[in-house]
């Protein structure tokens, strides 16, 4: 195929024509499609239809949970759950605490905490001023809301293949006693899709933060999260503790795209002064959270013993729908040079880098058209992606008709933007 | 029966003798009771067998919730809910966001909220100095360990028959705005009983604070929890409304005494501008709380019309524990002026009120004969009673066997504690 950028101008107007001719005919067909949501599809909620009745009141009498999960107290979860959680992530069961339904509001409250109480007996953070947060980008547009909502500056770290920019994390945190804390989606990065390499967990352990309440926010949303085969990294908890630096990283957990992300169980992992420091919190602000649900998940996945085979499922649903994406782009824009995507082995998105400057028109057209996709910028501190290049691609929650249908609209609307862009409309 | 404060030294003596002498029968029985917790008992938790079960996945389908409940979104709630949450309180279903498990974590949250944005746009809290909160006292420990764990400076209210000091309540807010809020537990009120007067209720909705950013925290814990026949207080936002001050009003409402402890959902009602402001928060904390519990509380309750019914058999397992510890302090107490007590008509406590400076002295001599209580003090600010004479009763969580040891056991402790009292030990 013809590269884009090899095209001469009489070219590059000949094949604008023959584009808008097939955008002209999806805008006609007057579709709703929707690849934004990094939501799980009816189907794949389906695979929890028997959670929903894992427990009755002989499960809540037979289960050994040492206390009556229908009643208060257990403030910190109930052993079978913390079995669950510790399962997905290769921790010891002693280092989890069990929370609500969501690991985004766990990450917000213990951040609220740091705002409030300080870490561990620190300075409160809303006493101490210009406080400053690193985000690898394109990351996750929630993180990102988080420190935004609490007042720190965003300070953006390149993302590689590998992870985050090592050189620049470490540079800075071992200078900037401001910088507390960095967002990081280990697995399967949100929305790259990337898997840090064993190298940079192990950088990670080692840190040397110039802030003593310097924390890493270790969001391990798609730990168990496979298309294909397992991919393993190492446990960064553990890698910390063989250092003396347990108490440097709060690993996030929860089950919201394994059972239901409505109604999951979220769990978080971190070394004993951490969590006691969590707890010293979490007593004043609940007398428990839900542990019926956390035995009905407990019931449901054995402990954890049914997660991988589970996760089977959602790979079987999932992964069509992401290949019917990748085959489209290999199809459509291969060799074209108007821009270029990763194959990820997990996790729920798909990053397609457009020509630079061209991501905002390409989602437009694609809205013209009748298809929703994730805002530009949306992967980047303050909402701006510098290069207006990145685009995430969320195949999960159309049925695989529509995500088709939807991959064959896109290619056309990243070429028609190339065009326009290269002919300097 | 004689009064204790009519006996001379040598009947006090006397009397003492005897009380010594059923007190250690009942130390050589070697009991464990326990009337500290206000837990619903492992029976009325049965009630909710049903519960469990309410949802499964052709519920799912079948419900017109607008949304899929499994899935992520709908961060105030699903409709049911509301009409479920409303109908406890006799709120517009409009009004409600529907939180979490707890209604506690509920209003952690909404101070956490206001410290660091503000209220409605005002000067964040954690900016603010020397802010206070008003404390009706006796009242709920874990209300005034909120405010004491966001650094408030807690100012007692004191308590009558028909709700808090109002005069002291109206002078205090209309002059001083460091003071941002004060606790409030309306109906059959932590731990005395007592229920709100109209007028009180009304001088609520009517006050005029010096702070913008003042907010009466209104916990409805107790709104369908009678022992009896139903208790009606005006509604607060609504009297509120009409003389448009309905922006000074969060009420709390919460299914944990009505469902299950550890499994209930929790609402809050507010003004349309409070709920905005909330919502401004909520939609960073999380993508929504669990919609599927919420489902099956709307299911079980069918939206709000069970709960009355539900609500008398609580009162048929209830009511003769209650009704249990009245008979022995009347049977053991009545005329002996060595203390007085409240007949409540719901919730979950009994107050009983010794001689000063007994209060102490009396669940030390329990305790010493294997009955917990709950500790002195609790029910006040900072945990310091300044009479030593409150002592909260929970008949709720014991058999009713073993509640009516219990009562038994207290009156012995009682009337020793207050022998000693008088005879200057």
């Amino acid at each position: 195929m013809a590269s884009y950028q090899e095209m001469s101008k009489e070219e590059l107007l000949k094949e604008k024509e023959s584009l808008l001719k097939a955008y002209e005919e999806w805008q006609k067909r007057g579709l709703t499609l929707n690849m934004a949501r990094g939501k799980p599809s009816a189907e794949q909620l389906d695979l929890a239809y028997g959670l929903l009745n894992a427990v009755n009141g002989d499960t809540i009498l037979d289960m050994n949970t040492e206390i009556d999960t229908r009643n208060y107290g257990g403030v910190d979860g109930i052993k079978p759950a913390k079995e669950l959680i510790a399962s997905m992530v290769d921790a010891d069961p002693e280092d989890v605490i069990i929370y609500g339904n969501s690991s985004l509001n766990m990450m917000f409250d213990t951040i609220g905490r740091a705002m409030m109480k300080g870490i561990c007996g620190g300075t409160p953070w809303c006493q101490q001023k210009g406080l400053k947060w690193l985000c690898p980008a394109p990351g996750y547009d929630r993180h990102f809301g988080v420190t935004e909502y609490y007042g720190f500056e965003l300070i953006t770290i390149p993302m590689h293949e590998d992870g985050p920019d090592m050189d620049m994390v470490e540079k800075l945190v071992s200078s900037d006693p401001s910088i507390k804390g960095i967002w990081c989606v280990p697995k399967f990065s949100n929305p790259q899709g990337y898997v840090y390499s064993d190298e940079t967990v192990r950088r990670f352990a080692n840190l040397k933060p110039a802030a003593e309440d310097f924390r890493i926010f270790w969001d391990n949303a798609y730990c168990v999260h496979y298309l294909y085969d397992e991919v393993k990294i190492p446990n960064l908890l553990e890698e910390a503790r063989k250092v003396g630096n347990e108490d440097l990283v709060f690993e996030f957990v929860s089950t919201s795209k394994v059972s239901l992300a409505g109604g999951g169980i979220a769990g978080m992992v971190a070394s004993k002064k951490n969590r006691e420091d969590a707890l010293k919190t979490l007593t004043v602000q609940t007398i428990g959270h839900d542990k019926v649900n956390q035995l009905r998940h407990a019931v449901f996945f054995e402990n954890g013993k049914k997660i991988p085979s589970h996760m089977k499922r959602h790979a079987a649903i999932l992964t069509p729908k992401f290949e019917a994406v990748l085959d489209a782009l290999e199809r459509d824009l291969g060799g074209k040079d108007c821009g270029s995507w990763v194959k990820p082995l997990g996790g729920y998105f798909i990053t397609f880098t457009t020509l630079p400057g061209c991501a905002t028109r390409t989602i437009q057209l694609a809205k013209e058209a009748g298809m929703t996709m994730t805002g530009a910028g949306a992967p980047f501190p303050y909402g701006k992606d510098p290069e207006d290049s990145t685009i995430r691609i969320a195949p999960s929650y159309p049925s695989l008709a529509d995500m088709k249908m939807a991959a064959d609209l896109f290619t056309v609307c990243v070429r028609l933007a190339a065009v326009e862009k290269l002919l300097g409309e």
